[in-house]
């Protein structure tokens, strides 16, 4: 495909899957870490994929939050955009410390339609990026897509809540106070990572007037029904998926030792 | 690490590898497909773990049997040999082609201790190579394994049972003449894939005088009791923990669509 043919279809695509955020159901995404799960998620019928750092880092061998060489997480991110027909967006983490133009330009040549970037700080000395250093990624990230002519959706993460910075209502009132900077500097979507109670969550949606996005889980979370009753527009599950099957591997893992005969078993000589 | 004191580390590892062939109990390992499925298993106890050229393909997106390119297969090896302490062997399917010098030369270098080489014939014509020519291969690889001071564990596979060439009796002949040529010419276990009958594994298992290496799966396989009682050695998987995972995250997959509320569902446009 030439160049110009690829940013058309990945700004045809990048249009497909904005419009998913704008109603009027709730887009849900499950979030995939390698090829297979992938196409698992996209032939249940899911119209999107969202992708998990955390469970793409440990299916390769690293930790989360950035502890894995951003080649081996793009690469990662490749094989799932080129596995599946539908829209992907990435999960970023906080950008790998590149600069928010080169990851837009390597997010577009994968294909992926969309992006989040977090305002934890995995590199400095505090929990959070300051607002309005990340509110400036934003507007880069946003003009770099605007350049490339590549609407790409911009979800901006808001870590304030998972990492439970003050009371609910200092949460609250931060949360905001970032969720509206970032918004205003370009983001398309907020994502309040962690925000489990539901007036907080009310009330975020109702003051920042944009998508928000939310994370659950299959078993504890917010209920679907409750978070689109609430006015979420998008409902990922984080690396909650991904743990919960190596759990269930672990459980097959369990039950096959259990299955040896003592006699049978040959340990390490270790 | 030094190259010698790579090759020191490889060769005691690989020593170690050979020695849980030996009995008296038998060697069973899981498949690992990524560094996490390796690790959960490792964790469960396992004394090694071999690899499965199909669930590595699958997760990265491509299709067994060759489908994928050889270097993003030895990349992912690479990373499932990284990410765990025990030893690894690595399913290396027919040997994409590569001379078998080079192959055990990366196997070594991937820090792998084993690996198996199968008779089937992926780009050819024939259903299986011709007996003369694995046997062939297995030298050369013999040799390249001596020749780096690496005494890797060679497990060839007899793709005689899976392909189902002929009467049952007629599978267990030409399956002893090959395992007999292969052996003689330098394989340490023979693995008769597919094999699903005792009787006839039983006979074989007799004819052939070296370790003999079995797949089974976690439900309707030979029991791995009865796997012992016949005295194989060495039991493995295959695909089959990659594929019954992917069934139960299919069914995540579908029991989240199910918690949908209908107008909650934002279907594709396409």
């Amino acid at each position: 495909m030439s160049d110009t043919a690829w940013i058309e279809t990945t700004a045809a695509r990048a249009a497909e899957f904005r419009r998913m955020h704008q109603g009027p159901g709730m887009l849900v995404m499950p979030n995939a870490w390698d090829a297979a799960s992938a196409r698992t998620f996209e032939a249940a019928g899911f119209p999107a994929i969202a992708t998990t750092s955390g469970g793409v880092a440990v299916s390769l061998g690293y930790q989360d939050h950035e502890g894995a060489p951003v080649e081996e997480m793009l690469a990662a991110a490749g094989r799932i955009t080129r596995a599946v027909a539908v829209p992907v967006t990435l999960d970023l983490e906080a950008g790998y410390g590149l600069p928010p133009a080169e990851l837009i330009q390597r997010t577009v040549a994968l294909g992926a339609v969309g992006c989040n970037l977090e305002d934890s700080d995995h590199h400095g000395e505090a929990v959070l990026v300051g607002a309005d250093a990340h509110a400036e990624r934003i507007a880069a990230a946003r003009a770099a897509a605007r350049a490339l002519g590549v609407d790409l959706v911009l979800n901006s993460r808001i870590d304030v809540f998972i990492h439970r910075m003050g009371t609910p209502e200092e949460q609250l009132a931060e949360g905001v106070r970032r969720g509206q900077l970032y918004r205003d500097a370009g983001a398309d979507c907020l994502y309040p990572i962690g925000l489990r109670d539901e007036a907080i969550l009310a009330a975020f949606v109702k003051a920042v007037g944009v998508p928000v996005n939310i994370n659950t889980r299959r078993n504890g979370g917010i209920p679907l029904t409750r978070l689109a009753a609430i006015g979420v527009r998008r409902v990922t599950f984080a690396t909650s998926l991904f743990r919960d099957l190596q759990d269930v591997l672990g459980g097959f893992a369990t039950e096959i030792r259990d299955a040896l005969p003592l006699d049978a078993v040959r340990k390490s000589s270790a």
